[in-house]
């Protein structure tokens, strides 16, 4: 449900991890506290890692999301869509869910296995998402959902039509409950190995690449203009 | 617990999905029938999402892994670790959890939202782990995460101390119970939108890049060449 007022964009340096389950046990350190670090790691992805519980066990799926840091409900909004037919969806506003996005950046090859580590960006939100029933608002998550894919690609395409529409779900998980960790560092290691001086220590680098855009068989378009921002 | 005799390695065209758990629903054309398929997938990648109840609720943590494809359990093991603080993971040995192992290789742009994906890879396994608690299989499995991050590393390092390994544990989830799904293709318009050739469609591939090794402000050893094969 909607808990703030919509009219009131959500302030960005709201400190995050309001609760228990949210505050970062292992490597606290690696702790951001600004609700803007948290629209940050989402800005910069494309899938994430949902968790919900099928027949008792949790499951983990990938999937496409959207969000509206400025959405209705506290926070702001992160918005999943899926057929209706999926049962995992089916099943999802009834329960809590997680919502974990994660950039890997970095693999940190230090001295030894223990102190080995990848340097990474992840968003971890907790909720429970409710329904999206509004016509507008389903128009606007899968606005969100397809320009999080390829910015300024919803303004390309035709309007969805009402069975599409029909056969389509779309979830708003609200975005208050979260935790962002980050590292980004070198190795560390013990003093002692790096005495030793006996094994090569650092990172790679790892990133995404967007490669040049392959036409469809059946287009013989010129690539537009968002999609060559997208790839560039 | 191990299920089958480490004496006789997998059968790599063992059939996957054994359960009503693991049958897809959604896209069940996009299935893979073999196990050989699901090493391919976990062979692929770095980081891994593990899906874990924690107080009731799913948690969606990343994290890194090694399997073996003839490891001891059924369908072979895959290797968690971490620290034996980590509340996560002095949880998993008593309830089922699921690993997520997903590579996106393509942002789906068709000339709909409604028809628009991605292209991808991505292995689910559910089953409950073991604790691992035999000192030659926790090196084992500590070897496999490191050798999937950067493989040969293992080799380079010095041998793990007793109070490491005190500190860490090593999970072990069966194989057995998987599915992998994958979508490697152009975008799927209706014919109507084909026929109206407004839009452009097509797919823009993804991939992850590792770049040039960036040794440790502390290290003044040249890249070694199992840290350059990783890069290459």
């Amino acid at each position: 449900m909607p808990s703030t007022d919509p009219a009131s964009p959500t302030d960005r340096t709201t400190a995050l991890s309001p609760t228990d389950r949210t505050a970062l046990g292992r490597h606290s350190e690696r702790g951001k506290a600004e609700r803007r670090e948290l629209y940050d790691v989402l800005d910069a992805g494309v899938i994430c890692h949902i968790g919900l519980l099928m027949n008792g066990a949790p499951r983990v799926l990938p999937t496409a999301y959207g969000f509206d840091p400025d959405g209705p409900d506290q926070g702001g909004t992160l918005y999943l869509h899926g057929s209706v037919a999926a049962t995992s969806l089916r099943a999802a506003p009834e329960q809590e869910m997680c919502a974990t996005i994660t950039h890997l950046d970095g693999l940190v090859l230090a001295r030894s296995a223990f102190n080995s580590s990848m340097n990474y960006r992840s968003a971890v939100i907790i909720g429970r998402p409710r329904l999206v029933t509004d016509p507008a608002e389903v128009t606007l998550g899968l606005e969100r959902v397809v320009d999080q894919v390829c910015p300024g690609r919803w303004a390309a395409l035709r309007d969805s039509t009402r069975k599409e529409l029909a056969a389509t779900a779309v979830l708003a998980l609200p975005l208050h409950e979260a935790s962002v960790k980050v590292r980004d560092a070198e190795a560390g290691d013990d003093a002692s190995d790096v005495e030793a001086n006996a094994v090569w220590a650092g990172v790679i680098p790892v990133s995404v690449q967007y490669g040049a855009p392959v036409a469809n068989s059946d287009c013989d378009l010129p690539v537009p203009d968002h999609v060559q921002a997208r790839v560039s």
